[in-house]
């Protein structure tokens, strides 16, 4: 069976590829390069059924591509500091990505998993945030770029469902950490490993009691997986029903809420050695955001529900970053 | 001075186009003709400063205009019936044609208003809406393309402006009705006309109690003639500040709001001589969006506030029903 992975070099795309492989699949991954790093592929690189493709699917047109069975869509930078560095390119690659996956999915009939995110509901009004909560999004701010790129990505995709009936699944990726993050990824779990490693102070904005949900790699993987094994038929069934979503699209992640400080004691116990003291900062004004996971969609369709504690994923995060992230490009 | 006109042929593109010759300027109009028609442009078509440009915003480049002083961007099908009948035109409309407007822009310097809608609101969970909202919009429903593809176009105007300074306001427009509003547009005002020209029954979703608000076309006109007079100095003085939107937007319509029930009554009594009755339908389940535009910003950068009473602006509807409609193509 024959994979395309866009962002195959990124932090999650190089997890999906290394899956993948290991279940016997041929995988053409893509990637730019941009966030994602050719080291993120050296385990597998060699593997004569993996192929890697640099290039920027901005520019890529479906004619020049083959046949896949499955597709997986997860190019785009996905930290405000890296997409806000490229707002326009950001947004572009949502939208130009996701139209040449679909393009390619609906003239070979292949199956399409898309990675949308939690960002599509914004800074939300209702928690926990199911499938069928709409969102509160700025439109004009400095993270809209990468939101609204994401939420035109998911319209895309659904009327591609209703025209085409293209087999097409959406999953909204809340926060996600592991091996192979970008050490400038900019976000919580990252800074704090770094500054426990380098032993600067961690720092923690307003008293730390704010609360975040955190989704280790392999649980969202082992969703995809399943996911993309369940039959059409099975979608159908399932989705456009009355309280259901329209189309095929769900909630992964952890609905485990750890507070920031929590965070920050787990990462300095699981570094003994590191000198790093916690510091408290002013809380910056766009920073309380907080997102919780409905994740029942996800456990009746597919059984499946995150199995990683928090302790564990961390401790394995922190032992790739203590090797690679120092010489990381 | 030199302006560009996309969506021209349109039911506003074309009163936007009559204004804009009538203060002496040359207008280079540009439409597809999926939702405008050439009846449109009857009026002024043989004026030596209008260029009418069969074409598709979706397939030129920058490369394929010239320089203009002001560009005007809004070509995109606004009614349900029509953009829900091609889903991804209306979405790759929205898109493609910003980014046009804005690479020119960028390039030569122009002044750019960019027509944004009230349909980025959604289904609004506050009343009145002022800019400042962000919206209740689902991305996958059958409203999406149309809602999304608008939302997208605001970010990459706000990105835009803030990567290169692009000379870029943005209008949200309310429901807004008068002469050359397409006869199948498919929304109350064109079908209470229609059906009472018709003498078939007007039919009333519900009760009639719910509200809308209707700003005619003129008022509409006067409000972009004015703002995109206003210096750009004045935009960075006015825009960007605590408790105002970050970027160029401002809400335009006609913040009185009437029942459709009086809109129907209004509409008999501009026409005694219709054999229409009032019939009341059960209210379809997306039906009861009520929208009014908070209009403060507008009044206090423009000094601008709409003019024409309903039942003016309806008699002229009408008048121009009457005539029309029966022969559109």
């Amino acid at each position: 069976m024959k994979c395309l992975v866009t962002g195959a070099a990124g932090f999650l795309g190089s997890h999906l590829c290394e899956r993948l492989l290991n279940e016997g699949r041929e995988v053409v991954g893509v990637d730019n390069l941009y966030t994602g790093s050719e080291r993120n592929l050296r385990g597998f690189s060699g593997n004569a059924r993996f192929t890697f493709m640099k290039a920027d699917v901005c520019d890529l047109k479906s004619e020049d591509l083959g046949a896949f069975d499955e597709i997986y869509n997860l190019a785009c930078p996905a930290s405000p500091v890296h997409y806000q560095a490229r707002p326009l390119f950001t947004s572009l690659t949502s939208v130009k990505g996701i139209l040449l996956c679909l393009e390619l999915a609906k003239r070979d009939g292949s199956r399409l998993l898309h990675a949308s995110t939690s960002e599509i509901y914004g800074d939300p009004l209702v928690h926990p945030q199911e499938e069928l909560y709409w969102g509160n999004v700025n439109t004009i701010g400095i993270r809209s770029c990468y939101d609204e790129g994401k939420r035109m990505a998911e319209t895309f995709v659904a009327d591609y469902v209703r025209l085409y009936d293209v087999d097409a699944r959406m999953v909204r990726i809340f926060n996600t950490y592991g091996p192979r993050m970008h050490p400038q990824d900019g976000r919580v779990v990252s800074n704090f490993i770094m500054q426990a490693l380098k032993g600067e102070d961690i720092t923690i904005y307003g008293d730390g009691s704010q609360t975040r949900s955190f989704q280790y790699c392999d649980d969202l993987i082992e969703a995809f997986v399943r996911y993309m094994a369940a039959p059409k038929a099975r979608m159908r069934e399932f989705f456009g029903k009355p309280g259901r979503p329209a189309v095929p699209v769900l909630n992964t992640g952890n609905p485990g809420e750890f507070t920031i400080e929590e965070l920050a004691k787990m990462t300095l116990e699981l570094l003994p050695e590191s000198k790093s003291r916690l510091a408290y900062r002013p809380l910056p004004g766009d920073d309380p955001k907080k997102r919780k996971p409905d994740i029942s969609l996800a456990k009746e369709l597919l059984g499946w529900e995150p199995k990683v504690p928090l302790a564990e994923g961390l401790a394995k995060t922190i032992e790739y970053f203590r090797v690679a992230a120092f010489s990381h490009p």
